[in-house]
């Protein structure tokens, strides 16, 4: 594969070689994936989740050298704000901030240096994102796997380039081969971000059976809730719900939460039991729609070699049903 | 322009030179739209709905000799299956099924030698459609204004093509200018069909003063809801509920069924004379998240030709941001 066969405005302002970033997943992107992907020319994020100080440290331990970055979720942060200066004295090469607002860490962040990614589920918070200071916006689109809101990414990217200029668009959701990759850069993104994808890779720390059971999946079969929130106890704000599989757990309260709540001390041991025997008929496997595209558990490289190279040749080549005849382009 | 940029399996199997479908809308889509479609290259689609005999016969005939198709809402027209002997006796260019089972319909159909177009939801339908006899699927992501379901337009697409085969695929769902053309050509399709687009046309059976509010209108503002079905009495089967902006009346009753249920007679009266006034704070705009992107009302025939070099220009120009190398493929 030539070197860097797609050169975007991201790619520049990361010093990345290739426009794909890792989602910085709560529990499944830990140091390993992250400084995979970020080895194989793409930028991997590290998800700090609901702000585990040792975890944080030891992940950010086994990146080692590689230039990762760090993502925290934005309101749980909130709640532990040295958690930033622990990070920042590692020097990630991007932070990236998702659900809720930047304003509280923003400052700090552009003052040490480093990038600032801010994921955004409306135009509305792009345009706020962009006012406070970031400098990338990630549009993340409701089919996304994880926590997320109600736009979709194929309107919602060029809505978001249309609104914040000239600052670089990284789209999100629902993209997990070349041909979404593609998609995204036609739609006016400089890049891509992919969580589901990278969930089912040798190097995340998800459970193999959810790993291989990602790779079989129908996205069809995902579904957008509260349930497992309710369960775990993370007091995640509305609008925002986590796509996962459906499983016995959600066909049975997702809809009923008021019940759930009637049955919570019994349905939590339940589900913690389910966790620690990995059986996600009643476990949460947290991905999204784009899973009829996985087929295979691989490495990280693989996954951005392949997705960088079907790009390539997808914008190269044209769309694989399309005749285009330029006669008035001469 | 070049008389035909953009040839593809669907353009084809229609015998129409752009691969460009509008919607067949209820009440809004009807001769005078679906001509002025076919006209300028497309193909336009009659908005049979809830199968109004007389309506239909009227629309027909404002088409005249211009191939046009005709769409049914599936469950609706089932009701009322001598629709369909009335619909082929004008020899349409097609049919397109929405929205409930194809099998009632679909061999008529074929036998009366007129393609037949099946609107799906999932990657499900869209495999049982093919097994139904459909000619071509047309894949409706959660974004679409008016009715529809739940999975997303972009990772929906090429699950999709992946499903069926050698089976053309249309994208619809948030595809209002050459962007999300071109990007639903990297996924695969063969064709875009638009909704939204459309009703903000001269052409269009909607009310003026919903035309300039869907080009003023945003797209995080729009909600998937009940409400309006259960205010007009349409009997909407699950999983369908209705697209549209939100405005007072979603606001007051999405969530609150049940209320609203209490409250039916008055609400309904309070509806009716907002649409006799054309007050869309109460009535419904129907359109979906591709809002954003429709700022002025134009002719038909402008979105057509508009869409089309833009897609065109895209797919041969590349994508906006990404300096393609591509070193390799020499
Ligand atoms: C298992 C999993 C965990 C996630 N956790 C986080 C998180 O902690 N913080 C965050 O900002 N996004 C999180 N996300 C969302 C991703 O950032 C991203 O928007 C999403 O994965 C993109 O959609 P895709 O899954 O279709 O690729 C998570 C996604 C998955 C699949
Ligand atoms: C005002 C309006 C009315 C619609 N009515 C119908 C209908 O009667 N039958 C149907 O199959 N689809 C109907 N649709 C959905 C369209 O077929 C199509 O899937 C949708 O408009 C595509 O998404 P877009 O609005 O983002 O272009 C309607 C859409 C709109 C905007």
């Amino acid at each position: 594969m030539n070197e860097q066969p797609l050169e975007t405005p991201l790619t520049r302002l990361l010093g990345i070689r290739h426009p794909v970033l890792s989602a910085p997943m709560a529990w499944v992107a830990g140091g390993h994936l992250a400084s995979a992907v970020s080895q194989a020319g793409g930028l991997g994020l590290i998800g700090g989740g609901y702000g585990d100080a040792e975890w944080l440290e030891h992940e950010l331990a086994k990146a080692g050298d590689s230039p990762v970055g760090v993502g925290f979720i934005t309101w749980s942060a909130q709640q532990k704000p040295e958690l930033l200066d622990q990070v920042l004295a590692h020097q990630p090469r991007a932070m990236m901030l998702s659900f809720g607002e930047l304003a509280g860490f923003a400052p700090r962040i552009r003052e040490a240096g480093c990038c600032l990614l801010a994921q955004v589920q409306t135009v509305e918070q792009a345009r706020k994102a962009v006012d406070e200071g970031a400098d990338v916006i990630v549009a993340q689109g409701t089919e996304a796997g994880g926590h997320g809101a109600n736009r979709a990414t194929l309107p919602l990217v060029p809505a978001v380039v249309d609104a914040v200029g000239s600052v670089p668009v990284v789209a999100a959701g629902g993209i997990a081969d070349g041909r979404g990759a593609a998609a995204a850069m036609m739609l006016g993104a400089s890049g891509v971000l992919m969580g589901s994808r990278f969930y089912a890779t040798e190097e995340s720390l998800a459970h193999p059976t959810a790993k291989t059971g990602a790779a079989n999946a129908h996205g069809d079969d995902t579904v957008r809730s509260s349930v497992f929130d309710r369960l775990r106890g993370y007091g995640w704000p509305e609008p925002y719900t986590l796509r996962s599989l459906r499983n016995r757990m959600t066909d049975q309260w997702h809809g009923h939460l008021p019940d759930l709540e009637e049955n919570l001390a019994d349905e939590r041991e339940r589900f913690q039991s389910a966790i620690r025997e990995g059986d996600f008929s009643l476990a949460p496997l947290i991905v999204g729609e784009a899973v009829d595209l996985i087929d295979r558990v691989q490495s990280a490289r693989d996954v951005v070699e392949g997705v960088v190279a079907e790009t390539a040749a997808l914008l190269g080549q044209g769309a694989p049903n399309v005749s285009l005849r330029s006669g008035h382009q001469e």
